[in-house]
């Protein structure tokens, strides 16, 4: 009989299992958790705290007697595996609660320990508690109903860190999150990122950016800002969210091959450097499917369907890991934020010639009642047109564009195809021409000529003797705020103020045009250019270039 | 200066007249509109009906002027072209209020009339109000709210039967649809509109399906069902929304090619059999995607990106019309309903080898609150595992669904590719294993030799004396409802049952099993190949399979 013995039982690690089963019903398949639960919904612990999630119950998806009944899993958790002999062919492991030691001979080993929580070497760091498991889960919650807790500080401001602050907030204790970074939100850039913390100050959660935690007191925190000055953080409970990094330890010791990130190396059939060995989810690297090189993305859902494909090869189906394209979706406050692939600050930093655009359209037909703004970004290579990635913010219909966008990226759409995708249509779920089709028609049109200004490079433009730049809004948006160093045309009045004198006015002229969202400049230019006169459009307009202001403000 | 002609100003003909002028800023564009609007809000029109959009200034999305003023567009609405002389390259145009007729010179003409609402000969049809325009949507709204109005019948259970129906039922009129043919919803599969119709019938509105139109009385419709029996249906309004005609008379008039089903033939430019004459929405005839044929898909969306598509080609752009996938959704009391592509019956009639699949998960995380049930189905080629369509029902997250399946076979993607389709997770928008990557599991499984059985099969093949129909549910399940015929062993105790004599009772038996929707079914069937017997898998589980005897109850 073969026997595979799989560490960990939360989502890879418990995918493999499952799916090993249903492949093969003879083998013998025993899975160790080192936590005291398997299978647990990860995800879904912020939402406890607050018991928006309202069982504990809910959050355990099965038990070792229920994977026992239905699966014949032989499942055990509070067991660590202490030690791996790749020659000898077991595993180490020791039971949490008696202590006891034995080995474990396998046929196959599947690593999925998961992640541990990073905590930064700062004084007092022993206060912060983290969120990984049910046992942490317990703890925060606890802690947060104690007497006289009223304040909160959450170091790091990633997908976790957001929804613990939400969570809080939920419960009236005043939090603050700290990121060091400039921006919270990571996968996302800088001027997409803005538009979540907007949402987190105007609902009374305090985002600190560019501040480094010195000092973890009593019921505070030492925050030190990019200026030098120095901010005291209430924080009667402290949270460290600032990332995790790879369990890669017992990997490393049994001499199998762990990469530069930490991560355990893997090949395209999730084999480490030991053929009988896999490894999968938040331990294993990825391959990243933008640049082919590896990467560590800890997502559930890469490692579910890694796990399922670990079963399939260990059961002799040939099949290879997709490249990761890092799909990720976070809820805050009633706003959701979601990203695939790159983004433009780590396409530029990687030197790649890119085109950017954004568009700021409603989520379904402006005419039916509920719509919601949505922003869209999408990079796309500037000469091939393949999708880099792509983020969105709103309130609504977040994930079903991100979704699209990484099937087309999965299969090789390119960005002006996105145009002419024909998507579902009735006005309390789209519009006849969706957010997604925009972005392909903007591409499509800075594919075949139209030049794309990107906010940020629109205070040396101006800088410049040379340029003019012409809102093309209303007067009354123009005077409720405009661009430094801009003429106000309204749109509309366009054509009789070049026939005015206007034109001559623009010759030799190196011309930017901006409207609120980018739709007025693209007919702006596009009049222009009738006109003989070359004009760029800002993407995103006003609305993409005033959060990147907000974004950049020190 | 060349000039081009468009006849129609919603859709299709204002796509094309708006591209037009940002590809060229000197062309002449004249837009003659036959109703009193343009650029209206077609797809809106229903919810106007019971003031869900509470303004008829938000259903006009553009005015001659304003589109005057920004594009310098030339509109006139209440013209309609009464002839096209392609040789003379002009058209006769009348002023609907004056009665003026003059002709009108083009260099290119673009045919965007639309389609008219089909009516029966059924004595009293001339009762029977329609809806097409914001005219229309006047007359319907008149009628409904008049004095002693309680009533109303809507021949035709299609998208626009389907809203209205909702919105008359909203103002507490009572509705009853009608429809001919033995399912509403014709995209759909039978046992997928049922649950659409379940869902009306359990709100109050009533649903007569197989069933004939025979007479419009002064309040009242005379039915006939079909065992023959007659019905009376009160009927103070009556509405006839059976489907359109392509509006191809003028076109037929001047001797342009029109296909068999009415629609304008063109090529994949959109060009008629005229150079200088484009044709496109609803008047003209698509391709079909999935089988390459001449189609007729009246649909918003497509008409708008053909008109984008027209404009480019006669500003000199060389490109090609997408093929049609028919992406469609309805949203009715709270439930949405979508498809993409080519349903069952229609692939079953045109003779193809095909696997179905049904699933029928959660649109999120089960644990985080407000989770609903999806309703999933997806046909795909047996041999190649070309995806030949999808359809949707649910409260939430059908039009994700579908628009991702429409995506991924704009993109040429198979069914198992979905199964490692990227999605983007957090609770509350998806789960680890999304609804998507479900069904490309079933695929994936099936296509590597799980036999599915479909609920339709199920009567004839339980009738064989060699059948065993195993369902795996818990007893509790199968007490409160079962499948004629089968014997009920639960999945958790299979293993038992199968090493305790059950094993010998099924040799050289043909074993089907089921559950309540597929996924322990699939298990059961795993678990029974360990054993040496092949089981085949009631895709759906008895939900569908209970779905589709609903909908064929006579």
């Amino acid at each position: 009989m073969t026997t595979t013995v799989i560490i960990g039982g939360v989502a890879g690690g418990m995918s493999t299992a499952a799916r090993l089963r249903r492949r093969d019903e003879d083998m013998e398949i025993i899975v160790f958790e080192a936590s005291e639960n398997v299978s647990f919904a990860n995800c879904g612990l912020p939402y406890y705290v607050s018991r928006t999630i309202e069982s504990r119950d809910a959050l355990l998806l099965q038990t070792p007697a229920s994977l026992k009944a239905r699966l014949n899993l032989d499942v055990f958790v509070s067991h660590r595996v202490t030690a791996i002999d790749p020659a000898a062919k077991n595993v180490t492991v020791r039971n949490e609660v008696t202590g006891e030691e034995r080995t474990r001979d396998y046929d196959f080993l599947v690593l999925s320990p998961g992640a541990t929580p990073f905590l930064p070497p700062i004084p007092g760091i022993e206060r912060a508690l983290t969120l990984r498991t049910v046992e942490d889960v317990d703890v925060i919650s606890e802690a947060v109903r104690a007497d006289g807790v009223a304040s909160a500080a959450i170091i790091g401001g990633g997908f976790i860190g957001l929804e613990l602050a939400e969570n809080l907030h939920k419960m009236g204790i005043a939090t603050t999150i700290v990121e060091r970074s400039p921006q919270i939100l990571a996968p996302l850039d800088e001027e997409m990122a803005v538009l979540v913390q907007d949402r987190l100050e105007a609902a009374g959660v305090k985002v600190l950016t560019r501040a480094d935690t010195k000092k973890i007191s009593d019921s505070s925190l030492e925050v030190v800002l990019d200026d030098g000055s120095s901010v005291t953080v209430d924080a009667d409970i402290v949270v460290a969210a600032i990332g995790v990094r790879p369990a890669s330890e017992l990997a490393k010791a049994a001499g199998l091959a762990v990469g530069e990130r930490g991560g355990i190396k893997v090949d395209r059939a999730q084999r480490t450097s030991n053929p009988a060995i896999f490894a999968l989810g938040d331990a294993a690297e990825k391959v990243d499917a933008v640049s082919g090189e590896d990467s560590l993305v800890p997502l559930a859902q890469t490692a579910n369907r890694h796990g399922r494909m670990v079963a399939d090869i260990i059961t002799g189906r040939d099949c290879q890991a997709q490249l990761t394209l890092g799909t990720a979706i976070v809820g805050v406050l009633g706003l959701a934020a979601g990203s695939v692939g790159w983004n433009e600050r780590r396409a530029r930093a990687a030197g790649k010639n890119i085109r950017v655009i954004h568009v700021h359209p409603v989520n379904h037909a402006g005419y039916y009642p509920g719509a919601t703004q949505l922003h869209l970004k999408l990079v796309v290579d500037a000469k091939t047109d393949a999708i880099l990635g792509a983020q969105a913010v709103g309130e609504n219909g977040v994930d079903k564009r991100i979704d699209v966008i990484a099937t087309a990226m999965r299969a090789g759409l390119k960005g002006s195809d996105l145009a002419d995708l024909e998507l579902a249509y009735a006005p309390q779920f789209g519009s006849a021409k969706d957010p997604i089709n925009f972005l392909g028609f903007v591409d499509d049109n800075a594919l075949n000529g139209e030049e794309l200004v990107q906010w940020h490079q629109l205070e040396d433009l101006v800088a410049r003797d040379n340029t003019v730049l012409i809102d093309v809004r209303s007067a009354g948006e123009y005077a409720r705020g405009d661009i430094p160093g801009s003429i106000n045309v309204d749109v509309d009045e366009l054509r009789d103020w070049l026939n005015d004198g206007g034109r001559q006015q623009l010759e030799g002229k190196d011309v930017i045009v901006h409207c609120q969202v980018g739709l007025r400049g693209h007919i702006a230019a596009a009049i222009l250019a009738g006109y003989g006169i070359k004009a760029a459009n800002l993407t995103g307009g006003y609305l993409t270039w005033a959060a990147g202001m907000r974004a950049r403000k020190p």
